[in-house]
């Protein structure tokens, strides 16, 4: 949960005289969201978020992620669409940060997703995909393969000070990866999302209805963003205690499987590759939350997500010899 | 900033069963409120704040708070109402938590109110104890007179350590309140909010349009509220670093106090009174924020505000000799 930019009423003001929304009603700080300020913002034309980009976030990516925005909402795909100001452009300056206002997207984010949810995020991912097919704008994944080894590199007394032998099944992973690494190169590939977590979409009862929080969207294997859905909502919630009993949930991964085959079928490719998928993608969340939890200090404002829940995850899948296991 | 209890999806729906007000729509935590969890809440009937009491509410005082802002809405007064479930009631549980959804009210908190919002503030504040009139539930202020010598008792080596000689102003502001306690109790007693800083209170321009947090509210001189708003709209913004650098702003004081005098004049032991009363009201601040202060581990989730900002104020006060240097 975070605002980590205050803004004063007289910023707010001068902001809000770019656009034609008339003045501000409502504006309450939004208890989430890691890496930017968010906020609820009320004006004479209707409800918005505004977001602040905060320092982690490269200034010179957002007309990327604003162009997604502005693509995936002309092609009626649900999702926060950027707001233009009376200039034109969407993205410009409040508090000495980079700032966009976005519309209002009903939904809740469900805690724990159930089957038929799953279901429908897998056919929203595929629409997202195809809606995505013409989109002109690329960019590098940065937290792709490449990037693993690094966040690796010197974390092994990190990863077995969480659970004793963990960095066993780390390095068996990567044995695995650097097998299938080349073969993911030849999938078809295109826009990702490549962090659609279940805090990341909206439902209305069982019913999908919009994706966020694109800031970790680039150029992929379309495969790879199914990988990090099955991880993140099919597997059942596990907490900190107890996080390596973590398991997954064959129906909810299959419903998720076969929502997103129901508008693109997986070609044979990326079928085979999926449990590599998988095991890459639950690579690089253990990774990054390796990272985040041995830099962050007890107490911090933010408390970490625990790493080992995406450990049980590369265990899970290092087992796995096909895509049936995952109801593919 | 603060969203202490999550809430379920199932733990939800079952919570607005109890309602007539259809389904959620949207529910977002929110970055406010030091005690309580706080939602913005859509359903199809409308928009709507949640609020969970967390442990330092007590359970048995919530029936006052949610009687009281019934009876403020009853009689018109802008504050946010408590929403009846079908069986009548206002107050159950969610996830262990007493729960109470109030509708939404428009408006912004000034970061920094102007002379124009500080006449708005006091004039209703006035209104707001008119309205409270003939309210018929009392609560003792927990916060009150008696409760500043045990507050203050064992923190001497702290006020100094954050200001050389401060107990000394501290000492010297309890003399002054002892010999003006008796004729507090004789003052126009009612239902005082007790805590109307600028962040409880909305404003859409300069037009006051509703108050909100009343969890401090509770029976007292009337005129101990009015002195609370000066010592918190009235004083020029402060910082951490620079906190004995805040000064009266004679124009919002003057201000404040003429919007109160429109709808309420104050009687004359009133006036008399008032820079006792803005004194007691500036200890019953700087106690609380010291003991907050003292008791809170550095790098804690939400960190505790500076009792040298109300030092400032003690110490001003201290210097002052009557009503007429406030402006009234």
């Amino acid at each position: 949960m975070a605002v980590y930019t205050q803004v004063s009423d007289e910023a707010l003001t001068e902001f809000l005289s770019a656009y034609d929304l008339g003045a501000a009603l409502s504006f309450k700080g939004i208890a989430e969201g890691v890496e930017n300020s968010n906020y609820y913002l009320e004006t004479e034309r209707g409800r918005f978020f505004l977001t602040l980009f905060e320092k982690r976030v490269n200034a010179a990516e957002l007309p990327y992620f604003i162009g997604l925005k502005q693509h995936l909402a002309a092609k009626g795909f649900p999702c926060p669409e950027p707001v233009m100001g009376r200039d034109g452009t969407a993205l410009r300056t409040l508090e000495g940060r980079p700032a966009v206002i976005v519309t209002f997207l009903e939904g809740l984010s469900p805690k724990r997703p159930n089957v038929r949810q799953c279901r429908g995020l897998g056919e929203g991912l595929a629409r997202m995909h195809l809606a995505l097919e013409d989109f002109a704008m690329t960019r590098a994944n940065s937290l792709g393969p490449d990037s693993w080894p690094p966040l690796w590199a010197g974390r092994t007394d990190a990863a077995n000070a969480l659970q004793p032998g963990l960095s066993d099944t780390v390095e068996a992973a990567f044995v695995q990866i650097l097998q299938a690494k080349r073969s993911f190169e030849e999938l078809p590939s295109g826009t990702i999302h490549a962090d659609l977590f279940p805090d990341n979409a909206f439902f209305l009862g069982d019913a999908f209805c919009g994706a966020f929080d694109f800031y970790f969207a680039c150029t992929g294997a379309l495969a790879y963003d199914l990988a990090v859905c099955l991880n993140s909502w099919a597997f059942d919630e596990g907490n900190a205690t107890d996080a390596s009993r973590l398991e997954y949930n064959f129906s909810k991964g299959a419903a998720l499987i076969a929502g997103y085959q129901s508008v693109r079928p997986l070609t044979p490719s990326e079928r085979d590759a999926l449990p590599a998928l998988c095991l890459g993608s639950a690579m690089r969340f253990f990774l990054t939350r390796l990272a985040d939890w041995s830099s962050t200090p007890a107490g911090a404002l933010v408390r970490p997500k625990n790493p080992l829940e995406y450990a049980a995850r590369l265990a899970f899948h290092l087992r796995m010899k096909g895509a049936e296991g995952y109801g593919a």
